[in-house]
């Protein structure tokens, strides 16, 4: 029996999980990847985000496909967000239910057990495959090696998980009729870090996302495993006083951090080293249509970009590969079109709905968080959901706890969002929260959007 | 006195026409274009239209460059459309006042035009120059000639006249924090022609553009000096009965003008030659930003790539060059990031106003036009415009013969859609158009924008 061979480019987090989809499923699979093999390197993320958020999708796709019990112990969970004010006081806004948390992990820790796996499965890995060009009608990839020489493959079937920089994008843009967006927002982030404590031990609350929230900027730390938290400064490029145009040498490096991040600041010991040796990394958002033409397929941030205030890139990702693998099951691989053309019509709505929700959140992260409306407005969902667990879902749960469709969680967010502006323009309602009439708004809810 | 030299992409339309006008500023000029010279081949447009519609914007940009009366001779007064109904009857709909034409001409005759006057005046220009790769930064440009050898240049100054698939745009897309939006409408289109009649007199009325409106698609045709008629056919590419998708052989094609352009066919004895020899085209809108970088400017096409449907995708390349002139008459050639941030601060809201006006406007020519009453409203606007000349101007008339902002146009069209929207709500108004109180009318204008 003739095994059909399935390139795929880029070996990241969605190209590696896919790989063991597709292996799984008896077919062959090459994987062409532009690094050399950083496996046994001690490398950084080269300025991509050095921390992921694993969530209920992604963990799903992780159980599909055999490889969650390898992924639990690199995992640190996070229980809810720590907010830290501008004195220095800290409060905690749990993500959802008593045992319900999102997972830091180290993104390159990650990537090695996925790509351990997709070659302990019999995928091929070929590093320091460089796209030159991609021909589309003929599906010739071209690609430049590490010694200066050239190849070409022909594919059967060729699938980009080759990120927000997609190559194979690149030439369905050029190729195609295509439509596309690239958006890049105001804001550029950092990487910095917070070492263990003296005494080796994490230097804040292990169990927490933390956010220093400002308005229009903010810091974040998550966990890591050897007790030091990765952290992101997120600051607009510019045309504000705090922006990173602004920011011109040590003295104003410390400047922003003594008076916005004090306390962050003081478990800082490395902070201008890192300002100055990690890049400033822009934000991009893309969408694009279609995701496939002749038996190749964009997947994973290929197909759709998003910024990360929702944490939900790569579990969004992971999700691709489970509803593609899904339908192959389902559809089988005598025609490939077929499989491509159901998983883009159904997988659409859904990806436009979540980039959508990242690029609104972060208004909720660097700024909502903070006001104190915001917070009794939370406390009013938590007990609505409390009360009645199936009909009330914050939307944050239905993104992060669930794996409803992201294009519905977004049209049921939308009616909770409109009676929750309702309940809160109530003027007394920071006296009245716990004494509102619960089944009522409920009642709303359903008689608005007939749920 | 040492004289700046500015290198531009692409020598077609706008390219040969800001090249005049650079010269007439005493800059030295270069033009690098892809295409071998085609002045003196009989060549089609490459799949582009082959007519242009000048109107008022455009004639202005001419006479600002002292090469209008050159270009008169070239071109044929159109005051109106021209309905075709299904069953070969023709109405006449004028443009605007009974003076106010577009101009149909050739778009090869009109680049030659303006290609040798910019080299008269001193403009290098350099064929067989096709672009390979872009460096933004370092203001460097490869080409790729036609004996197959490469060749850099270096630009103190660069801008990209090089039109909707442009190459300095490209290079901005992976090189600068840039926002880009390409989009593809539904439908594309096919050249085709109407020759003269036997008596070799033009087979229809030559000062009109004639229409076959037909819901979700029409064919169009413009006169040409030769007293023959460019016409294009616009389909959508599939998903509907009558779609690119469904003609499949030359049966499919007679029966598609038999059964809705009757009174053409008749007309066009090349029909079936013309459509298979020539090709179907894409229709595709671009918007992006910034469109400057580094002393390197995108202007035009490049900035910004409309649908055809409004007929000023070469106005408003052409009212670009000469903003951009009166920018350089103000502030000088000293600083060019100055000139061209001036330039595209002040020009995007007005592109992104007509890109959008050229998307709606498919509708109204292809579906509206043939409704009556659309033509009423039509009627009333025009009697509006009549008692109140400078209160009420329609939008058609704000952007095809006046050379107010086109976001300005597109403001005040968007409230008389509102006030016009509840004046048709009457149920009589066909029977009352002529009575209504036209004070009132305008007065809801003024009274709901201020204007």
């Amino acid at each position: 029996m003739k095994k059909e061979r399935i390139n795929l480019l880029g070996a990241g987090l969605i190209g590696s999980l896919l790989a063991i989809y597709l292996r799984k499923r008896g077919l062959e699979v090459s994987i062409f990847e532009k690094r050399q093999d950083w496996r046994h390197l001690n490398v950084s993320g080269e300025g991509r985000s050095i921390n992921m958020a694993l969530s209920y999708r992604g963990w799903k796709a992780l159980e599909r496909a055999g490889i969650k019990d390898k992924v639990i112990p690199y995992t640190q969970a996070m229980y809810g967000r720590r907010i830290h004010d501008e004195h220095g006081d800290t409060f905690f806004q749990p993500y959802g239910k008593e045992d319900q948390a999102i997972y830091s992990i180290s993104r390159n820790a990650f990537n090695k057990i996925l790509l351990d796996e997709a070659e302990a499965q019999g995928a091929s890995v070929h590093f320091g495959h460089k796209v030159e060009h991609v021909n589309v009608a003929a599906r010739e990839v071209s690609f430049s090696l590490e010694d200066g020489s050239e190849k070409s493959i022909h594919s059967e079937v060729l699938i980009g998980s080759d990120g927000a920089y997609s190559a194979l994008r690149n030439a369905f843009q050029s190729q195609l009729r295509f439509n596309f967006n690239q958006q890049y927002i105001s804001h550029g982030y950092k990487e910095l870090s917070i070492p263990p404590s003296p005494e080796g031990e994490f230097a804040m609350d292990p169990n927490a996302l933390h956010i220093w929230p400002r308005g229009k900027f903010m810091l974040i730390a998550l966990p890591n495993l050897d007790k030091s938290f990765t952290c992101t400064l997120f600051l607009p490029f510019e045309g504000y006083k705090v922006s990173f145009a602004n920011i011109h040498d040590e003295r104003d490096i410390e400047q922003v951090f003594k008076t916005h991040f004090n306390d962050a600041y003081n478990l800082m010991p490395n902070l201008l080293e890192d300002f100055t040796r990690n890049p400033t990394a822009a934000l991009i958002n893309t969408e694009c249509y279609p995701w496939t033409e002749n038996n190749t397929l964009l997947i994973g941030d290929a197909a759709h970009a998003m910024v990360p205030f929702y944490g939900q890139g790569m579990n969004c990702g992971f999700e691709d590969c489970s509803i593609l693998d899904g339908l192959i099951a389902k559809y089988g691989t005598s025609s490939w079109d077929l499989v491509f053309e159901k998983f883009q019509k159904g997988r659409k709505p859904d990806t436009d709905a979540i980039c959508q929700l990242a690029m609104d959140n972060f208004v909720e992260m660097s700024d909502n968080v903070a006001d104190p409306k915001f917070l009794i407005r939370k406390k009013i969902e938590a007990r609505l959901h409390e009360l009645y667990p199936q009909e009330w879902v914050p939307l944050y749960s239905m993104v992060t706890f669930s794996e409803m469709k992201y294009s519905e969680a977004y049209a049921i967010g939308k009616l909770q969002e409109k009676v929750m502006d309702r309940v809160m323009s109530d003027p007394l309602i920071t006296q009245n929260w716990d004494r509102l009439d619960y089944e009522d708004i409920l009642h709303q809810v359903v008689v608005s959007g007939a749920v």
